[in-house]
């Protein structure tokens, strides 16, 4: 199963090695960021995305630069690396797993002794940590979330949650080409999750890529799809889970899996445990960001007059929808109850 | 309430004019048609579209061609008429209403005793008359159906069923113009209708152009609005309604009627009674016609190795999910038996 790399090392070990996701699926395009500005810039530009993806490439990029650091050896080695460190931490002010990752980079640096060289080895090993980790995670998932899924299963999934959002095989698609490497999957319906079209763009393209057979779908049409005995599964990420099991995911997500419980078909939802959130009592409490009109309107030549948009970035879909969570930890069935979790 | 003429008269009467519908909603265009190469490539570029208009349009521009032959007077007038006809009838050989009204056109000309000029005079009595009766309808539509719609109501719909669709206020959105004049529609939720978008392109220009409220969402956005408490009501417009009431209509409609279901919210057809097909005894019965691949994978950039994609034109919204159907001829409920009507 050839599944794609989105972040690793570079050959020679002194950059951060990306997948351009802006280029995609038009050109496959590997780009070796070296500087604070040229991480910096991937991150806030979209060409690393996916929070766990995102996390890895900050924490192997301040590494990077601290190797860049203690090679010049400067007298004022730490205030560089923390002002490093503020740079990249507020490209995506929002993103959790970003600044979960600088500060275990930081903290790190900081219980390391010795000079620059000594700290800067150990972030690198840190960093590589922080990697493997996310791959492991990835890995676990597929294992758990293997399990949920029948021989030759016919699979629906919305926007992208596979390999280009995670450093490993993905969260919802890891279970995916875990199955697939076995043979165990006949098709995977991508919707195509406007307004960004990342399942077009991104699901479908890494798929393909590595052998899958895979299929692209306008959101509407995901109902009629399961009408038809087309589907036997729904698996999904999430951006964040409530105590009692409410999932926050890309808008149209509550949608599926209100689809999906009228054609009695299972709604799953995998996710790294890192996504419970023992703080949110339920999807209530969750805010609703609303992004730009433009996503929108681009599509039909541009805003009309006297005409208005709505535009939430994501959904929340109920816990009574949800017939399993997957995550690096187990399957977790209804009644949820993740507050002892964390 | 200023609710735009997709098709009418030119003002000196020697031309169909029609509102150029592939410049929408950048652009409001109004072209005159006077020759069968116009007209043909009106109806097949879709400048203008929607079953009823394209009815109309055409039963108009023969009649404009019947009196441009008609100043000729030429030894084979009936030859070239017929001629014209048969071009005018293949420029979109599914579509129903066009057959009808050529047929409809050519019958009047056959009944008309008298050469060229009183043949040519009598089709133009006959296209106005197929014009005047396509406004009734739209028009008898809009009172019925205006007594299903709450005061200060919100209401979602999906493509375009409105005024570009016909030669008068629409289908669908013939009982919202009817209730919005009056000041009883707080609001209109435009599906925008990928793959064509004819939701955010035609239905939110017209509805914005009109003064109506409206604000376009993207497909899958319609779950999250009901979620919210959002709509009061659905309604949306019908290619072809079997006899035990299953309703076929554009892709995504079966999506919205399973959402409204889910959210026991009203969901409403509206239709011309001549939509009601007595030969289809349900929606099994109906062929869903697929459309090039392109349509989707368009808006991603292009298609993609490797990557499938289904792309089907119409969906069959059952009966079950359909809590009243609309026509010119009043309101109908389950159980609906269409068989009688027609």
């Amino acid at each position: 199963m050839n599944v794609v790399r989105s972040v690793q090392w570079s050959p020679s070990g002194d950059a951060v090695r990306i997948i351009d996701q802006r280029e995609l699926p038009s050109r496959l395009i590997e780009r070796n960021l070296h500087t604070v500005e040229e991480i910096c810039d991937a991150i806030s530009t979209l060409a690393v995305r996916g929070a766990p993806a995102i996390g890895v490439a900050a924490a192997m990029g301040l590494a990077v630069v601290a190797q860049d650091l203690a090679r010049g050896a400067p007298a004022n080695f730490e205030e560089c690396l923390n002002s490093a460190a503020r740079e990249i931490r507020t490209t995506r002010p929002t993103a959790v797993n970003l600044a979960w990752a600088i500060d275990r980079m930081l903290a790190r640096a900081k219980l390391t002794r010795g000079g620059p060289s000594e700290i800067a080895a150990a972030m690198r090993a840190e960093a590589t940590a922080i990697l493997e980790e996310d791959r492991a995670m990835c890995d676990r998932i597929g294992v758990h979330g293997r399990r949920l899924l029948p021989h030759g299963a016919r699979v629906i999934t919305h926007c992208n949650a596979g390999a280009l959002a995670t450093a490993g095989m993905g969260t919802a698609l890891a279970p995916v080409y875990r199955a697939a490497a076995e043979g165990g999957v006949a098709r995977v319906y991508a919707c195509e999750t406007r307004p960004l079209l990342q399942g077009s763009r991104l699901t479908a393209w890494e798929l393909g890529r590595a052998g899958v057979p895979v299929t692209i779908i306008a959101d509407s049409m995901a109902a009629s799809l399961m009408h038809r005995g087309d589907v036997d599964c729904c698996i999904v990420g999430a951006d964040r889970i409530a105590v009692n099991g409410d999932v926050a995911n890309k808008i149209g997500t509550y949608a599926l899996a209100v689809a999906a419980h009228h054609h009695d078909i299972p709604f799953y939802v995998a996710a790294p445990a890192s996504t419970f959130d023992a703080a949110c009592p339920s999807g209530d409490a969750i805010r609703i960001e609303q992004r730009a009109a433009a996503e929108i309107t681009g599509a039909a030549g541009g805003s009309i007059a006297g005409v208005d948009v709505w535009n939430p970035a994501f959904d929340i879909t109920p816990a009574s929808l949800v017939t399993a969570i997957v995550s690096d930890v187990g399957i977790h069935r209804p009644p949820y109850c993740f507050s002892a979790m964390s």
